[in-house]
């Protein structure tokens, strides 16, 4: 077995991981209460309010990975002097705001 | 036991109800997808397009209730010749569009 | 000529008329004040704090005619009896909100 | 004159300054336009729509300049070595996101 094969490769967001599982695991668990009030045929604006909450908590857990995202992997292939990862990782980025601010 | 007692409201999207727990369920899936995501290290931006995904989803199905309520319920207070209801409703209505529509 | 066809329609906004034509006559202001930094060389995240300004501005002058709307116009639609002229107007009213909050 | 009073700083954007302004100027023009039509008291949904389309307009310019601000700015104080700036710098693109994607 080689020792490339063993080491796996591991992302800006890794130091956080377990803290970015759990409040994934709540953010699952608040679309599992929207699909009970909906089961409870709940108030359609109560519902709407939860799937607000849902959307902020999701954004704000995008934000962060974002956010390790552009200080570890774009920031170390910017400073690798590797022109091609470097635009690579660069236009990724881009899009990947273009998604999340919707901006078209 | 009163028959008004025995007869719980319903809203806009109770026709809907069955097919909106099923996109629900399919949701909290894509939740779960997007932890195990997290828990191999799998790449920053693979992870950020899953969360678009599902936001994108939770959208569209808020949409949809968004849908049923202006046409149910605020509809049917609008024309009950309620006044107070209906200010109450279509206030309602409002704060609901500028939180999903994030305007301020 | 008939005093109708002397009387032009109005809408919910109209009362607020004079204070919504000054507020777009600022957020045009704004608009030229981002092209001068542009063409001032000044520095990007500046201009991009500007444009956000703008956006903002331009989303609760948005918002508050949505609201008039809704009070006014889609209100007397649906109290109006026509059923043809509600749903037309509850389509409509869908489809802004759809757009504004860019849900898909 | 000193030689760097002449030699004004420039950005990113800058080699496509000229068009930049032109859209602006056009944007500026569609400012005036809802303006006009507000004071000929023209349709609550045709104003909306006249505004989605002036934000959906700033939001492509934004990104426009959202992207040559990293791809020249960014890249540029990353690859300098210089760590602070280049920390200033990402946590300056990182709250512009922020604030374009409404992410909270």
């Amino acid at each position: 077995v080689s020792k490339t094969a063993e080491k796996k490769e591991t992302y800006g967001y890794h130091a956080d991981k377990a803290a970015l599982v759990k409040r994934l695991h709540r953010i699952e668990g608040q679309v599992r209460g929207v699909e009970r009030m909906v089961g409870e045929d709940r108030y359609c604006i109560d519902i709407l309010t939860q799937i607000s909450a849902v959307s902020t908590a999701l954004d704000a857990l995008a934000f962060q990975i974002l956010d390790s995202h552009v200080n570890h992997c774009v920031a170390g292939a910017l400073t690798s002097g590797d022109r091609t990862e470097a635009q690579a990782k660069t236009q990724e980025l881009l899009e990947a705001v273009q998604r999340f601010a919707k901006m078209r």
